[in-house]
């Protein structure tokens, strides 16, 4: 029987201006493809905590409550007043979500560069992944290695281009060396092996000795457990050994940047001639990318002088920045080693329907380091 | 009688690593100039907030207590274990102070540049300024016009060319507008009469009635009053009128930066057409240039996406930055300019020795809005 492709399902999230969030599955049509198009079956997408924030906006998921049919589940929750602030520029507009997938394509539109793809596996990115089919441009298709199948490049955007993101941003503000927090996790994993590969210095914070176990078998050399009372003389010998001043913080809220940052300041002291109470001249970056930890950022600022800054940093601005060519540079690096440097590794594969349920928005929510959800759309 | 320049006072301060402040007078021999240095004897030379921290040493003032001679008095107070960590780099060495003054060229050294500054009024830079004498290479001396006096350039340099600073890092960063936190210093003012003149949009933030009443007979269009309930909607308002997009924070401490970047990206969005959960793709951002409140500083980080960022900015690195030609740009602004948009008004004008009594010490440790000292290092 040939497979139907006309139409599938859709992962959709909406807001409320009543203050409810609504997640739920829509049949809608798959779009004929332009002549520069095609249309790729999804088999594989990956939960990653930067889809967490569209698909469960905002909401208090302890209030979570599960009604519809069996194929047609709705999941509902409250959204605080507070956090309806925050999700004002979406409120009663139903939201595709998803960020990334592969899988093969199964429909191509008229130009060469699209029917080169029918039967290809491509990985592909840019919202809405989390359905059966996604109508894409070709030239955004990102065609896999043969030996590499749809689950093998799910992931191939988002930690892939954000951690060669990092050493890219790096070498182009003239730093050396580079520490990341949450370094445990599989985007710290990612990085450490294209560090470990490049010859790039990295300082690995992570957050307990389980971690510290886990980079010490992966090769890290420099791992400092922010749990541990040596922790601000730990890191700063890290950052000594290595001369890393800039950081990529993931964790967001706390004291974590500023204690880099003073950090960063005693070892640019230590290398100083003279006293100036301005601090030094070495000029230390965090870069924030993620807030894993929701609490305010904390500033002491009593011991890093004037050469600072702290900044947001996000993947897509960066992409446009670099430009299309040396984006595509790195985009080719990641297909070529998509089995090696930029594998990554799921805990579960679940089916759309699963993403509702709640023990499983329970299990993916708590964002727990080692556990990492992939969504297979075509599973019943 | 001809004039003794062989030697002058000079003040001193001092840390010792007993958790003590030492501030003194010290008669020092004046330098014979190299061929292409002058000696000027210093007639005024401002206490800007930038001074105190090296003369006092982050030391404890309600202990200070004075000993020594009326000629030579010596001022000592407490260093707390904190305080000594952060001046561990100056740890029992005898430190000159004050960054700025200005006076009469009295001796000069035998290249044809030092020569033709013979008894010029010029305003100097570059520490060691709270003495009678100091020797300078010609080429740092600004010469002021005929009509200036040495009162007049006594502060040619922090002041002015920190608010010019301002406007050129706003236009080099590609902004069109800027935001200034506490706008009715000395400095503020001076920024709000740069702007006038410039046409530059300028958003004034003070901290009360009296401040706003202060800039508003200056002539300043856009005033915004911290201690007022109002306050988020008045900035946000100033700021999309002006399409300010940077400010510079003098205040540092609380959530002062974290409000102006909420405000910002507030305008932001609502010139947006699309939702983006990652926030505008406008980038918002503070320099943090002081520290009048010296509490922690602290981003909720709730509102303002990722496009933002948080940096020191100090007036001596952006001079370097900027490069010589530029910087003499601005200078050569300064002296040409010096009554007007950069003059400087004092509320008191003190000797060498009057910089140590205790209750002198207490007026300008309090820097208040609207007063500001002046050394006079000729007067007995």
């Amino acid at each position: 029987m040939a497979e139907q492709i006309d139409s599938g399902l859709q992962l959709r999230s909406l807001v409320k201006k009543e203050g409810q969030l609504q997640v739920s599955l829509e049949t809608v049509t798959t779009p004929e493809p332009a002549a520069d198009e095609v249309i790729v079956r999804i088999e594989a997408s990956p939960i990653n905590p930067s889809d967490l924030g569209l698909l469960l906006g905002g909401a208090d998921m302890s209030t979570a409550m599960l009604s519809g049919t069996r194929d047609k589940p709705v999941l509902s929750a409250t959204v605080s007043p507070a956090g309806l602030k925050a999700m004002a520029g979406r409120i009663d507009q139903s939201m595709p979500v998803g960020n990334e997938g592969a899988g093969t394509v199964v429909k191509a539109g008229s130009s060469d560069e699209a029917s080169a793809l029918l039967g290809k596996t491509v990985a592909i990115f840019g919202g809405a992944m989390y359905a059966q089919y996604r109508c894409v441009k070709a030239a955004d298709c990102l065609v896999l290695p043969a030996d590499a199948t749809a689950v093998d490049g799910a992931s191939a955007f988002v930690n892939p281009l954000t951690a060669l993101g990092m050493t890219e941003t790096m070498r182009r503000d003239g730093h050396t060396a580079l520490v990341h927090t949450a370094a445990a996790s599989n985007l710290g994993q990612m990085l450490n092996r294209i560090c470990q590969k490049d010859g790039i210095g990295l300082v690995n914070i992570v957050r307990s000795p389980q971690q510290v176990e886990l980079l010490r078998k992966a090769g890290a050399k420099h791992i400092c457990d922010s749990s541990t009372e040596t922790f601000m003389d730990d890191l700063t010998k890290a950052l000594k050994a290595t001369g890393a001043t800039i950081a990529f913080d993931a964790v967001g809220g706390g004291n974590l940047a500023d204690q880099i940052l003073t950090c960063m300041e005693q070892v640019a002291n230590s290398d100083a001639a003279n006293y100036s109470r301005y601090g030094s001249t070495v000029h230390k970056q965090v870069y924030s990318f993620g807030r894993a930890n929701t609490s305010p950022t904390i500033l002491n600022r009593s011991n890093y002088g004037s050469a600072w800054g702290i900044s947001g940093w996000l993947l897509m601005p960066f992409l446009h920045k670099i430009g299309p060519v040396d984006a595509q540079r790195l985009r080719d690096r990641v297909a070529a080693e998509i089995k090696s440097t930029f594998a990554s590794h799921y805990t579960q594969e679940i089916s759309l329907r699963e993403v509702l349920q709640l023990d499983t928005v329970a299990a993916y929510n708590k964002r727990a380091t080692g556990e990492k959800f992939l969504i297979v759309p075509q599973k019943a």
